[in-house]
């Protein structure tokens, strides 16, 4: 999985306990996870077009969570930013080369090596879709969520 | 995941099904799945060092299992040919930009968002632990083995 995913997830965490503070710019999630600012965008826009992130244009735009945090699983993440795709793809090689010849009504049947491995995915998208943004932050310390708004409200406090 | 771990299981499969048919050569498993020799020679070799199957030199030589269809889960097989490492993989970014300073003993406990990912995904690898190549077995249609078997006896006939 990509590091995307981990951002993402983050960036849902952090845009959920800024809720208030208005929309929260890419520049400064990535000097807040220190990530690259351009791949992180990516990131966000991707979010957005999955309908987790809302965007505000303009210089004083930026992002927020565009649905409740008990609303966003981590499964809502990971499809945004990785697709759809399972993990293992099936190119039913039981019946593409001199093994397969003469198989016939085998094949009627879905190939029994890829039902057992999607039986394992499913697994984890079910535990995936069952864990929420609510979720992290009611596991996370009460001091994150207050340091997290405090050092954003310093963060984007006008020079004197 | 890389289609090693289609053609690995695949061929664990096969072999099972050849039991008592002597080692099988890597040309013959590629040319059983049509899938190219020279790649699929590595995620047998994977698979020998990882004790799943033995491999037996020279011109007769080839691949077996080296353990009962019963003692072969497919995590050994992902594992051997995918490595152990975690699918999602935290780099801690909770606390390396502005976002963590101050955070201190927060960060003592593991990361929540790494946490309940590794959740998901200890899912996916109980459910790939609680099956192996002997349930596959089990689950195909009668007629694979037999033909399998038959259609390899045919294959390995020397020319008259």
């Amino acid at each position: 999985m990509s590091s995307g995913v981990e951002w993402g997830v983050h960036c849902c965490l952090t845009l959920a306990w800024l809720e208030g503070e208005g929309p929260v710019s890419t520049g400064r999630l990535a000097a807040w996870f220190d990530v690259p600012t351009e791949y992180l965008k990516k990131q966000l826009q991707a979010l957005t077009r999955a309908g987790i992130l809302e965007s505000t244009p303009g210089v004083q735009g930026g992002f927020a969570l565009a649905r409740r945090p008990e609303s966003i699983t981590l499964m809502d993440v990971v499809t945004a930013l990785e697709g759809a795709d399972e993990l293992f793809r099936c190119t039913e090689i039981r019946q593409s080369g001199v093994g397969g010849l003469g198989g016939g009504d085998e094949f009627r049947r879905p190939c029994g090596v890829s039902a057992a491995m999607l039986r394992a995915e499913l697994a984890w998208r079910r535990e995936l879709a069952a864990q929420t943004i609510a979720d992290l932050m009611s596991a996370s310390p009460e001091a994150s969520a207050e340091r997290t708004r405090r050092r954003y409200r310093e963060m984007s406090r006008p020079l004197p």
